[in-house]
């Protein structure tokens, strides 16, 4: 089977090594943002970011996007939320019709409603013309995807779609269950990074003795992502599953967002944490993902979500940490 | 209001302090094993495990039950499940018609079936007559509880004595919530130590670069407690609750069922582990646990269990750790 992968940061090239090991026919696009990415590829070194020699994939710089498309059986969209609609639409000239399996993780405005909402929806509005996205949901981090270590990732799209990603891209260590609830789980592959956030908080402001306090915003984001998806449309069996359960997981328990919670519930203004974070070329997904969540919410009409209150409070209104988690309501 | 707490434990102690701070009138009675830790207490030092002070709280030694009883308004049965009947036969002469809310987690025999049972159903059993039980579960480690640190619990239960129990003990970062489904509650309570052992193995066998795969166990153990739950009559949201979702958290994140987990994973036999924990004074709630939770499926005829199964034959049957979990089903 032809595919192929649209950036080639982390996850794109995650994905491409796992193409590749089910034998596919590979092909690696890197955006004009990627080609740090792909020069020593092309020399033979491991990829920069992976770590990983990205042998028998063909690699392909920004400007060779007709040629990355065509004849493609299928297509990894790996570009992250702000790339998606660029480059979407410099590819939607050459785009087949065939699975768009997307590992973007975020929400975007809608041209046509000027609401937030998921990237599915958003991008064929942008380009005009459908898109037969797939989601990958779940908690799979780039480097143990590679690697090969179990991951439990769900596709969740059109059956038929979900299920053709599904025999496509698993195996070697990733197990790939799939779902037609789209809405739920692209839902939750945004809103996950907001709340991972949370729990870094209190590594911050108390320290490791906070498994209490860590474990009840852990359950408390649950019931909000529930009642999040549930107003845009998703199931709840689906944050109880990989996407939601599975994903916040993943996050919280390591990685940058709870860096940066870590260093904001210390007492450090998040705009500063953002900032140097930023110079020393680690993004926090966290920081602009309870913006965004935060204004789902109000254009949705979900008002109970006191979690999610406190880290907008604390990230976007400069609230001081302390009081923010001590009047916390729960359940 | 008077509040009788049974055991002298780590939880026991917690729950005594926390009466205490909401001004209730507090006796601590020990059991006949608890001589250890009240010692020191009743000179005034700090209790051994929970490492505070127990300021004005009366401590009763083991022959002083009937004492400790009398007059009480609300009990907390604080010893655990091996303790369990010993205890309450000898207390039920003596026990007033109140709530008893119940810290204690695990399985035990049910006299009746044969069965392996909730303690609020076994209990009543073996005494003879009915204990107006209210359970209490979510992620609660003690010394966060004493200390005051932002903990969730939810007391299941009567729905008029679980709101007894709530407002009698709460407060001073103890947020608590109620809930009708005791067996949903007790449930989760018992069968969160089975799991969390299991996301121990991943960091012995693969390390801490296993995020993904601890992760789709946490994701696949909710699933499968929720089925467990269900046939035991508890309903799904209790499990995607504190009572599930958080206990199990708090239990996988730290403790003593993760570092058996750990040491197993390693390749070392769970019979070496255990004893090895048991004799450096480590109590290793995990390896009971799984045992109870297999034969409670099996006599419940729950059968898609594959992580609980892979964890029963690691930890009971000698598997090979890296066999049991590279053929893991997920989902």
């Amino acid at each position: 089977m032809r595919v192929t992968v649209l950036g080639a940061g982390y996850m794109g090239s995650a994905m491409a090594c796992v193409a590749r090991r089910r034998g596919h026919d590979v092909r690696l696009w890197g955006t004009w943002l990627d080609d740090a990415m792909l020069e020593p590829c092309e020399r033979g070194e491991p990829h920069p970011r992976l770590g990983l020699t990205l042998e028998g994939i063909a690699l392909l710089r920004s400007p060779r996007l007709a040629e990355a498309l065509d004849g493609a059986e299928l297509i990894v969209h790996a570009v992250n939320s702000e790339g998606a609609v660029p480059v979407m639409t410099k590819a939607t000239a050459h785009l087949p019709d065939v699975p768009v399996l997307s590992v973007t993780k975020g929400l975007l405005e809608s041209p046509r409603t000027g609401k937030m909402d998921r990237i599915d929806v958003v991008v064929p509005q942008h380009v005009g013309r459908a898109v037969r996205f797939v989601h990958a949901a779940g908690p799979a981090k780039a480097m143990e995807v590679a690697r090969g270590v179990l991951t439990w990732m769900q596709y969740a799209g059109a059956v038929r779609d979900a299920e053709t990603c599904a025999r496509a891209l698993e195996g070697g260590g990733l197990v790939v269950t799939t779902s037609d609830d789209i809405a739920g789980a692209e839902l939750c592959s945004a809103l996950k990074n907001a709340y991972a956030t949370g729990l870094g908080l209190w590594d911050g402001h108390v320290g490791p003795a906070a498994h209490d306090a860590r474990a009840a915003c852990f359950t408390q984001a649950i019931l909000e992502m529930r009642a999040l998806v549930e107003a845009g449309g998703g199931r709840a069996e689906t944050v109880h599953g990989p996407a939601g359960v599975g994903d916040l997981h993943v996050t919280a328990a390591a990685g940058r967002n709870r860096a940066f919670g870590e260093r904001v519930g210390k007492g450090k203004p998040a705009k500063q944490v953002a900032a140097e974070m930023l110079a020393a070329g680690e993004l926090t997904e966290g920081y602009p993902a309870i913006a965004s969540a935060w204004r789902y919410a109000g254009e949705r009409g979900v008002t109970k979500l006191p979690l999610l209150a406190a880290l907008h409070a604390v990230v976007w209104e400069n609230a001081p940490v302390g009081e923010a988690l001590a009047g916390l309501t729960l359940g």
